[in-house]
């Protein structure tokens, strides 16, 4: 019973900060080198979806099975203590162990690329132009199974030696947070129309503590 | 000539990107399986340091020399078109391939250090304590050379179809700030010690464009 909740616990976090990250690093193997590319995700229940924009190197590589990381990291304050070694970042991140599934059939792929544009811009699908079959069979998508994943997560304030604290030096945490700027419209935009409030207003916000 | 100012260019370019990212994701391989963990990192010339706190498992697996790649990713701006597959992300990346050195020299490893807190924190390092001869020797730094690197950028507005700008949607670009919040001090700062100015007005600026 308590495995289960501890596990349930887990499963909680890790999707959370999958789902809070714009984007993931995917690793793979070459030959015996590794290769970290950024990409984007999303998360559908239990199956990771990655968009194959990030290059041919990485789907030839991946599409057929070979074994991949896909790790998030969101950093959500610095941590700002009294000595060199002592500073840190408060984050929460999460590695994915798994093999990718090349994604074909087409409704499964239309509903990832469904949740790749709501998990960042929520709402924003409706007004879209829907795919076409052409650009869906265009684009490359992996699944992956969140199976063996794992978070990692530090919190709370510097953690400095006992006779540092007597130094004069402030010590504490910044909270970052990730902050929408002025909207730029691109010179087609129809006349009257505004960006919507979830574009003026879009934040990640601090969790910093 | 023209080779030489480009790649003079390039790695101007290669470094600044380096330099601004907060942390790199560091990709290695055990027993085949791809491994991509969080560090931070600094840059002194060409030289890449990374700071050994990640995990005990990428230190063993990257110390002896074998092949790793180090990604930072700055994500600039959120790019918004009329249609799903239009959509990106403005960013800049680095992907440097190489092996790591094990940093013994006592020097050598002082100098990283000093880098790894300047790099997010420029003048702290004046108001620390300076690290023990004991403390460098408990933290592992790897030195890589950047040599195989390169860097990918997007930048400007999205890139419609040509019927779809019909569409009476707002696109654009929403650049994306990395700002700091309220700074927390933590229990023990000494009375009267208010949080710098570097502290108080952090931030990484929009670049969206």
């Amino acid at each position: 019973m308590r495995h289960r909740e501890r596990a349930d616990y887990e499963r909680a976090t890790i999707h959370a900060i999958l789902d809070e990250a714009l984007i993931c690093h995917v690793g793979f193997v070459v030959d015996g080198q590794p290769f970290v590319l950024p990409t984007t995700h999303a998360r559908i229940d239990d199956l990771l979806y990655l968009h194959g924009a990030a290059g041919n190197h990485m789907l030839g590589s991946l599409a057929d099975g070979a074994p991949l990381c896909v790790t998030v990291t969101l950093i959500d304050a610095l941590v700002l203590a009294r000595s060199y070694f002592r500073h840190s970042m408060n984050y929460r991140s999460v590695v994915v162990l798994g093999a990718g599934r090349r994604v074909v059939d087409a409704g499964e792929k239309g509903r990832a690329m469904h949740a790749l544009i709501e998990r960042v811009h929520p709402g924003r699908s409706a007004l879209l132009r829907a795919p076409t079959a052409q650009e869906l069979e265009l684009t490359t998508v992996l699944a992956l199974p969140i199976e063996e994943a794992s978070a990692k997560i530090r919190t709370g304030p510097p953690i400095d030696l006992e006779a540092d604290y007597a130094r004069p030096c402030w010590a504490g945490v910044l909270p970052l947070e990730l902050k929408g700027g002025t909207p730029v419209p691109d010179a087609r935009v129809l006349p009257g129309l505004a960006p919507p409030p979830e574009i003026t207003s879009w934040s990640r916000k601090p969790r910093g503590g």
